[in-house]
């Protein structure tokens, strides 16, 4: 079974979001906040920030996941040197986030680095970064990897080497990541068909078995938790890697390197991103940066899994 | 080249160390902090504690250990039912961990969980439980899985499939787990070769190469990163587990499965240690409990790489 979510931007993403770039915004407004999630409106907005503390918000969906345990591992470092303290949250959902940007705002935070979940929309006046996921919209300062040209890359080495019927597996539809990643792959081999699950083994296993039962000749899996469920799942049917099928993933942990001839990957400057966030937030709450917008390059590295 | 530190305890701990077992200890004192990493003494010690607030400081040597992060997201979702939030620190040396505490006490948490670096012995008076490490001393509250009967299983496996020649690749001698793990090695089989250097997948590869160039003909590995570092040495050799060495490991990351036939491992019950944790810090934190000391069983694994 093959699924395109309706809507689907099949099209590459215009030029200026396809390179590692940075588009300079506005400066928000320092007093519009909501009271949707019990945010008292303060009236006198700036003239408080004076009076934030040294700690700074990071909302994560999980902290299981190793991107985000490795970038805060980053932004933690970074931001000890300017004497800022972080206060981690997992919050896993809109609810869950929602309560955790009120408790961060009612501690006064100097500002927040921000994995936002679908659906969320709250605007605040923290200073902010959105971390990989640009669920905020165009006006929040946003550090990501460029996931559309890594994604492309992938599935073009794919055509390239002869694959002919290239099967896309990748997590939940509504992440503006998945879409992304899902573009990428479509602007190199359009033909491709796209299973959509979530970013776990056990779904990646499941689309595993989809894909294969569809006459998927080849695999580009979308993270290194569906990575490590596509190859329980091949190790299962006894195909080997690339003779019976063809495979590239997302990330580079180290067992990437122990599966099959090892596996062809794109992967996130992940340290990079931490810093990149932080100096964009401490511009932000110091007042004398704009709110950037990076898509960063990744880079592909070729082990034999495709070919 | 193998190596065992001076002092090393070969003899297996008392028989109350072994299983799981809770030893009531005395409520620790409020008043004896120290001044040593500059926490002013407070002349006025429980009186104050009404003011603490309704964070939690977590204290970790890094946030990448996938350990860590998946103890504390329990951690967290735990606190998070009683509506205290989560402040979390890595701090990889003395150094780094003796400014987290003074400065979760400027901020006056109402407890701590801490996963201590060897050679700290810093006082304070935050209601504390120890998680992993028992490098505080026998005092303070602590919630370790019982890693001494996990490794002597582990070479008792190895001895009762006819290896003759098992070695031990552990990580950082100084750490209070490092030597409890070469003790329960040791107690199965008391001819092991023990090598050390650090959880690292790098000190993987290096101390590989030392076991087999010793003659090792099976190898008990400390870690899932050290465990990296072996399968990428073994592949890079063209050895097959286990015909041409025997393998078993600690920890279960996914892609134990994936390695030749799967890694017989033992692994730590992540999440009730950090369901424990918090239980034992709660009492501390409303005065109910006792700073209880736990060494939780872990789970054999066997998959038939030691055969």
């Amino acid at each position: 079974m093959s699924l395109r979510p309706p809507g689907l931007a099949t099209e590459p993403r215009p030029a200026h979001c396809r390179g590692a770039f940075r588009l300079k915004g506005h400066t928000r407004k320092g007093n519009n906040c909501s009271t949707a999630v019990g945010l008292s409106p303060r009236p006198y907005g700036q003239a408080l920030r004076s009076k934030r503390t040294n700690l700074v918000g990071v909302i994560l969906p999980d902290l299981i996941n190793e991107f985000y345990s490795e970038a805060t591992e980053v932004i933690h470092a970074e931001l000890a040197k300017a004497n800022y303290h972080l206060l981690v949250y997992a919050a896993p959902d809109v609810e869950q986030q929602e309560r955790a940007l009120a408790t961060l705002d009612a501690q006064r935070v100097a500002g927040l680095i921000h994995v936002p979940v679908p659906g969320l929309s709250t605007i605040h006046d923290i200073p902010s970064v959105q971390l990989t996921r640009d669920e905020l919209g165009d006006n929040a300062a946003l550090v990501a990897c460029d996931d559309f040209a890594g994604f492309r890359d992938l599935s073009a080495m794919a055509v390239s080497s002869g694959y002919q019927r290239v099967h896309a597996l990748l997590g939940d539809a509504r992440l503006s990541t998945t879409s992304t990643r899902a573009g990428g792959i479509l602007a190199s081999a359009p033909e491709a068909q796209l299973h959509y699950g979530n970013y776990t083994a056990a779904s990646g296993r499941k689309l595993t078995a989809q894909a294969l039962d569809d006459g998927a000749d080849s695999l580009i899996v979308g993270s290194p938790r569906l990575m490590a469920g596509v190859a329980a799942e091949l190790k299962d049917r006894g195909l080997r890697i690339p003779d019976d099928v063809g495979v590239a993933a997302y990330g580079d942990p180290e067992w990437y390197s122990l599966i099959g001839p090892g596996i062809t990957c794109f992967t996130p400057p992940r340290a990079t991103m931490g810093t990149e966030a932080v100096r964009i937030l401490r511009g932000l709450m110091d007042g004398t940066g704009a709110p950037e917008r990076l898509f960063l390059p990744g880079a592909l590295i070729s082990r034999g899994s495709l070919s």
